[in-house]
Formats: C-alpha cells, structure tokens, sequence
C-alpha cells in the first residue's frame, strides 16, 4: 500500500505518535531539568526510536538509557554514543556484546550482586579502560538492588577493585510516589560509600511519576524518565500531564456492533497490552470518553457504550489512550509520527522486540 | 552469535518449542477428531509458524484458520492453501488485499452486519467466483456476532443475494465450558437458515478449553482448536492437558536475588505479556514449582520464592509456563525447537506482528 500522507489513509489498527506532542514533552521536561541544573538520561524503552532518542539528546540530555543490549546496540548503530544500561547483565554471550558496544559508545552499567561483578570483571579484565560499573540500590520498589547502605558500600568496593572495572556512582528505580524514601535511602548508601573511601560521582534515579519532584532530590545527579516523552493513560492517572498531553494513541475500527451496548474495535491485546497497572478498563476512548474499554481478547476490544448506545456505528475509526505507551510500541513494526491530520513519517520502531 | 546446538547455550529469554510435544499434541487432537469424523481446521495465532501449520496439514486437517489478513498472507506465501478468516474485513486497504489472497487460495471469511458485507460485495462483485462469507453467530461469548437465528438467517439472504459473494454457513467462538449452550444457539440459528431457504455447508465452532467434547456437538461440521498445539498454563487449568502435554515455555535467566523471599528473572511482561486470564500469578516455574511468579515489569519477572528460598541461584537457567502461548509467540522474533537438550531448529515467528 502507498504511504498514507493523512491520518484518515492510515490502515488500522495502528500506533499515531503526535510529534508536536512528543517535542514538546521532550521540552518541558528537558526546560523543567535545566531550571533545577539536574541533568537528564531519558529511558528510550517507551519510544524505541532513534529519531526520539535523538531529540531528546539534542533538547540537552547527557545520554541515554537503555534496559537491554539490543535496544543499547540498535541506538548505538544511529549514532547515539553515551548509555547507562541499568541492567544486571549475566552469560557469555551478553558479556561479549556488551564489550563490542563499550567499544563503540560510553557506556555504564549497573549490578546487584558479586555473581554480576565477576562476569563483568572477567570479561573486561584485559581492557584499557575499565567498565564503568554503578551499584543498583532498592530503594522501596521491591525489585532489584542491594538492601541498604552498608551492601552498597560492600558490593562498590567489589567493583573498584576488580580488574576491569571502576566504581562509578547508584542507581536506583524508586517506586511511584515514595520518592522521599527513596532520597533517604540514596542519601544513606552515598554515605556509606563514602566512609568506605569511594567517590560516588554519580547518583542517578528515575521515573516518570514523580518527574516534576526531581529537583527536591538532595543527592541525585541525574533523572531518567522514560514514559514523560508521551505520557498515557497511567501517567495521567499519577498527574504528570493530561490526556492532552499524551502523545501516543491507538487507531483503531468499530468492526462490529453487535448489541446496543457493545462495539467491537480492531485493537485487542496484540495492540493494547493486557496491562493495567492497578487502573479500571483498558484505556480511554478519546472521541468518546464515556465509553469504557472493558475488555480484551487477541484480536478484539471490548467496547462497553452502555452509557451513550448512540456514540459508535461500525466503520467509525476512534483512538485509544493506552493505560501503558511503553509495552505499545513493543508491539507494532512502525509507529505513525502524525501532526494534526498530517501524516509527518512512518518510522519502524527500531528497538522493538529486542528481549536480550 | 552462532546458532546454539544445545538449550544450554540459548541466550536469555527465548522461547523453547518442544517439538516432541507440539507433533504429539497434533496428532492427539487429529486421531480424536478423525475418530469422530470431525475435520479439523486449527488456528495459527497460537504458533504464527508456517512449519507448524504445514504440520497441521499433513496430520489431516482440512486447512487453517488466521485471524488478521497479514497472518493469512503469511501462511499463503508459505504454500498453505485453504484459510478460514473469521473476522469482519472492512476498509479499502485490507479489502484489497482480500480480494488478491482470494486468488491465491481457498479463502472464506465472515461476517456479522451488512455493512461488512456491503464492503464485501463492493470488493469481489466483478469477480468470476464469488468469496464464501459464513456468518458469526454470539452463542454466549459476548463479542462479535448476530444475536439469534432470524439474525443469522437475514443476514445469510443478504451475502446469498449479494454480488460476488456467497453464503458458505455458520461460524462461532463459543465461551469456554458453554459449548452446550452454544451448540443449541448454533443449531436454531441453522434450523432459520433453513427455513429462509439458505443451504448451510459449514458450520464451524472452535476453542481448545472445549477440545475434547467437539464431538458432542450436534451441528458443527468443523473444528478450530488453536492452542492445543501448545497448551499453556490456563488450558492446563481447564483440563485440557497436564503440565507434561505443554510444548511452549520461556527459558529464563535469574538475574537478582535480592532478598531470601524474591527472585528476579530476565523475562518480565515483555516475554509473557501481562494476560492472567483469570488465574494468579504469571506462570509456574518448571523447575521449581513451589516458587510464584508474582509480578511482572516490562524487563523483570517478580518471583515469590518464600516457600522455598533456597530454590534459586544468581545465574540460574529456569523455563517458565506462561499462562497463555499464543500471546508469548506474538512477542519474539524467533523462536527454539528443542527435542530433549538438541536444538533442532531457531525459526522465525513468521506471522508475529501481524496488527492488520
């Protein structure tokens, strides 16, 4: 099929990326960083496309932040050249990428545990330059990390004194909205790594949900958000932006109305994401608000229009606000970049599906 | 990377595909179904694989069934030549590409309100023979489909009646467990079709969790199991098959212990995507069945390992049972055929990503 130039050619269903709404996220929060002199390392998870990660760096961020190699070797091939990979990597084969892109890009990446701290020292041992290496700290989220400071000291001076390898500062994911604890908790593993004589030069945490309180952050050296760039239902939920803000949707059909009080879309899971990060329904129906996303199979959306039995006729094409933009983009071969009704590019997002 | 002969030198996470157990369960479903002389036409959202559906073929299914145009173009490229596709097709794009996959092989589709079958009609009226349109017909599952046999009868005339198509039948999704129900719901709808004067050649009903009482029905003329080739957690679940049937399982790296009770791996909700289909927990881990996939982030799979905290290893290769197969299928690019520890085969997930 030729190339849509307007939003209304576009085949369904698919992902329209509103730029003018991604730049001027990129903006506000790049603005919002440099006000408060804290410098910004997006997470390119949520767009996967080096056109974005490419903005983002030129709006001023010191780098970026990838979760895998693949995504990291992908940005790495456009020409993005400083990365923090905040992952525990683990096998021979990861090891070996990871040293080819150290070759290629300034690279930093984290650990939790001495396991982890061997592989990398092993594989960087005989390397001029050491591997720049940060200590994950749980900071309250319950996932990965080193429990306190004492452990962050100890696992540093692991890292300092492996061949290969330098101590380069914390990392930390703090869970939404307890982003006072997490401070806490940061604040006290620098001390200890202190006392244990380390410099910590950096100091680097993150999330969208709490962006606009980064700056309250005493010992942060840097922020890395990742879903600000176009924000969804999730984010709206937590109050960073509103709907109008969000830059990604989900184009979709009415394929079926089959009762007064249901429609049937072309988008179901294999669009959306089963995720619902603890939010009722499945997004919202932005030409429609008061239809509620009930459910999803594979291939269908479940449109419950009890409230407005009017609102919807087979053939109509609607947008889904997604709860989760992130898991969207991992899911669709090409995003529609649309100003407008303007069709501005149709871009592959190029670090989809990277699982290693 | 060199192509890994054995599991232990897969990357992680991967998919593994026991083909022992895929061909078994194959030929399972064929030899109840040939016993019964009920043909079978299996679906392939759940493998996306055109080997597995040649596989499928050869057993003796009468074809296949795809549920998006790109998968069916997927399948016709790979030489399988007769495709049910049960979803309402509308827009000129995909109508287009309808009318060009009709002449590639043996192709029905269906339909539930007029103005599909308008589009329909549009798209294949100059056409020497007409496309077979069956009807979907809601016995219970709440989607798509006409609501009671006058319905499916009327709108059986209409396709009858209109250019360049005709009325080949029935078609339904039955809700699992309420095949009963559906069957009885089929059968007045067939009783109308009758009566309206409409010859009804196919009546094609579907569904793995009802695998094994299809032979009870007393209309279908045709069956669309689409996991069984797999199973997963949910069918194992409902009683379709033990633990030991399952052919697909995420291979997994332990990545973090951060705590005695949790385990991180590195397949999160981007390799078993967030689906629970009813059930707790995000999977059940082979090797050590005591421990609970709690949680999933995109990169991070949560596991509780309370009840048994000595169980896991920083370093650790474990297989996960997703709860639902052809969900997982749709998120890698390949996927491992593994017979015992050999790896026969890394094949690409042809279909995966087909949105339109």
């Amino acid at each position: 099929m030729a190339k849509p130039r307007r939003t209304d050619e576009i085949d369904t269903p698919a992902v329209l990326i509103d730029i003018d709404r991604a730049v001027a996220n990129i903006e506000r929060a790049q603005s919002y960083a440099d006000g408060h002199g804290l410098p910004l390392r997006p997470h390119i998870k949520t767009h996967k496309l080096p056109m974005l990660a490419r903005r983002q760096v030129d709006a001023g961020a010191v780098g970026i932040t990838c979760q895998k190699i693949g995504e990291a070797e992908v940005m790495a091939d456009a020409g993005l050249d400083d990365i923090l990979l905040p992952y525990n990597i683990l096998g021979r084969d990861k090891l070996a990428r990871l040293r080819a892109l150290a070759d290629r890009v300034t690279l930093s990446v984290t650990a939790d545990n001495p396991l982890v701290v061997a592989g990398l020292s092993e594989a960087f041992a005989d390397r001029a330059t050491p591997l720049r290496v940060l200590v994950e700290c749980d900071t309250g989220m319950g996932r990965c990390g080193v429990q306190d400071g004492e452990a962050a000291a100890a696992l540093g001076r692991m890292i300092e004194t492996a061949p290969g390898l330098a101590f380069a500062g914390l990392m930390t994911y703090p869970a939404a909205g307890r982003a006072e604890e997490a401070d806490a908790r940061l604040a006290e593993a620098v001390a200890a790594c202190r006392r244990a004589g380390l410099d910590v030069p950096v100091v680097t945490t993150g999330g969208t949900p709490d962006l606009w309180r980064a700056h309250l952050s005493t010992v942060a050296t840097e922020y890395r958000p990742g879903t600000y760039v176009y924000l969804d239902r999730y984010q709206v939920h937590k109050g960073v932006g509103t709907v109008d803000d969000c830059a990604l949707t989900v184009l979709t059909t009415v394929v079926s109305r089959p009762v007064p009080g249901r429609a049937i879309v072309d988008a179901g899971s294999k669009a959306l994401t089963s995720d619902l990060l603890g939010l009722a329904g499945h997004g919202i129906v932005m030409e429609a608000p008061s239809v509620f996303v009930s459910g999803l199979s594979e291939e269908h959306g479940h449109l419950d229009c009890s409230a407005d039995p009017g609102a919807l006729s087979v053939g109509d094409r609607i947008r889904i606000l997604p709860n989760h933009a992130c898991v969207v983009s991992n899911l669709f071969d090409v995003v529609h970049l649309v100003s407008g009704d303007t069709v501005v590019d149709v871009l592959p997002v190029a670090a989809r599906g990277r699982v290693g």
